[in-house]
């Protein structure tokens, strides 16, 4: 259990990643009022904000500010989004149920939803447009990393081995699963920590040491969904469970084992840890997040 | 007809294009192939290029180099091409055809065709961040004009506002055709200009100009797509020709006549010209791209 401490830390966060987001993103009355609306409704489905916090942290684990992270913090949460509603396609994963909600193509309809997802894919750029250059980065730094992650060779193609892996008879194996993985979460999670150590001016070491952070704390993330899956029921999870066995996916309860998954999940964990080290006290909102996602229960 | 000059001219600039998209984007032996496969097939396509060489002739205009403009320029062309895919998806157009071959979703499914459309999406931003910065623009005034374009105000507000027109029983008017294509399609062609020529270091003047161009060229360009879906046939055109009749869309000719189209094309085209004026002889480019397609047959 999270202390309360943490728990408000978390709860401040999520307000201000809310109110940076709907500050910034049209206003549902703007025309066409209806792609704004769709694109609020799946932004605004209460989802943990993540990826923003990790960004906050991370410019804090540098000596930032917040302030200069919010736009790349809030991108990171709009590219992630849109590839939740592209994800649930009737053509893709055709899932009816996102954080406890109908999915954006049941309540707008399909054209719509490829939309919404387009303009928040979109949306997310003009966020990083918008971030402050640092002293020794700049908007095109920025933009470089962002895209990168975005693309065919980090989130995109991650979703590509996902669909072909799933078309397979046989179990992936455990490397063939990781390749889908470090592309599919783990490279937008440490996309986000890179950027908002980025606004705080970090060196070379410390986007290094922060990478790593990222890339173990991404698979981490991604073995304890797969547990849930398993264990949860729809309810807390806000989606639909039991969903990955039902259509023999590989998962890492399927390939590992339930019990391996768990030990698997406390070793990235570690790992991702021992990456913090260098940080010291600064760390230590970082740290918690590690543990906090790799105690959840949803 | 083009002149011999003109069509050297032009076949100069989609190899140079061409040659630069190649270079720029991943093989498509890179991993996942599929993808990249993907999202080539949509791009050399065969497409006209033309927002391209209007970036690369808008530069021109303003005294600055094609080298400098070639990223931001190929980076429309991107753009365009996602937008295409994602527009001929079945829940869409659905349109099985375009620029003569089977679209993206009827070749590799409509899973990959989403995938491969928001691919390209990300990929027109990396071309972006890839641009030289002027001395009086950076990389992050490109990605703003670029990144606005392609939201919700423009490409994809254009795109929602001529599927719910599609949805009414009645025609729309002339002003609610205008408002469609100024998002829709002067848009794009437009920001190509705008970028081009910020490449070059265009002062707020020339900016203004070339916006004017860029938006009159624009409804023009639409103005001759809806008069030669009535007219030309599917083999000269590359895709279904009258489809808009079919369905009843509201188009230019099916709410001006036919005739009055043809003169409002004429009309459009001679306000882009006069928006040439101050730029002399360093326009001639430009100049004969707005007279080639109002004279062009496909």
């Amino acid at each position: 259990m999270p202390s309360d401490d943490f728990k408000t830390y978390l709860g401040q966060k999520v307000s201000l990643i809310d109110g940076h987001l709907d500050a910034h993103l049209p206003s549902d009355l703007t025309s066409p009022s209806k792609i704004h609306e769709a694109m609020r409704y799946s932004v605004f489905a209460g989802g943990k904000r993540l990826r923003p916090i990790l960004a906050l942290a991370a410019a804090e684990a540098c000596g930032g500010s917040e302030e200069a992270a919010l736009f790349p913090a809030c991108a990171t949460e709009l590219l992630h989004t849109y590839s939740l509603v592209h994800d649930d396609l009737p053509a893709m994963d055709d899932d009816d149920l996102r954080r406890g909600r109908p999915t954006s193509h049941v309540v707008f309809g399909e054209a719509l939803a490829i939309l919404a997802g387009d303009a928040l894919q979109a949306e997310a750029f003009h966020f990083i447009a918008q971030t402050p250059p640092a002293t020794s980065f700049t908007v095109a730094d920025y933009l470089k990393e962002f895209a990168v992650c975005a693309g065919s060779l980090k989130l995109i193609g991650g979703q590509v081995l996902d669909l072909e892996g799933e078309g397979e008879d046989t179990l992936l194996s455990h490397d063939e699963l990781i390749a889908i993985h470090e592309r599919k979460t783990a490279a937008l999670l440490t996309t986000s920590i890179r950027l908002g150590a980025m606004t705080a001016d970090a060196t070379a070491g410390q986007l290094d040491a922060l990478t790593t952070f990222g890339y173990n704390l991404g698979l981490a993330f991604q073995v304890i969904d797969d547990v849930l899956d398993v264990t949860a029921d729809t309810a807390t999870l806000g989606k639909t469970a039991g969903k990955d066995e039902a259509v023999n996916k590989s998962t890492y309860p399927a390939i590992l084992g339930l019990e391996e998954s768990r030990q698997e999940a406390k070793r990235l964990t570690d790992l991702s840890l021992a990456a913090l080290e260098p940080f010291g006290e600064k760390a230590a909102h970082l740290s918690q997040i590690a543990h906090y996602l790799l105690d959840r229960e949803y």
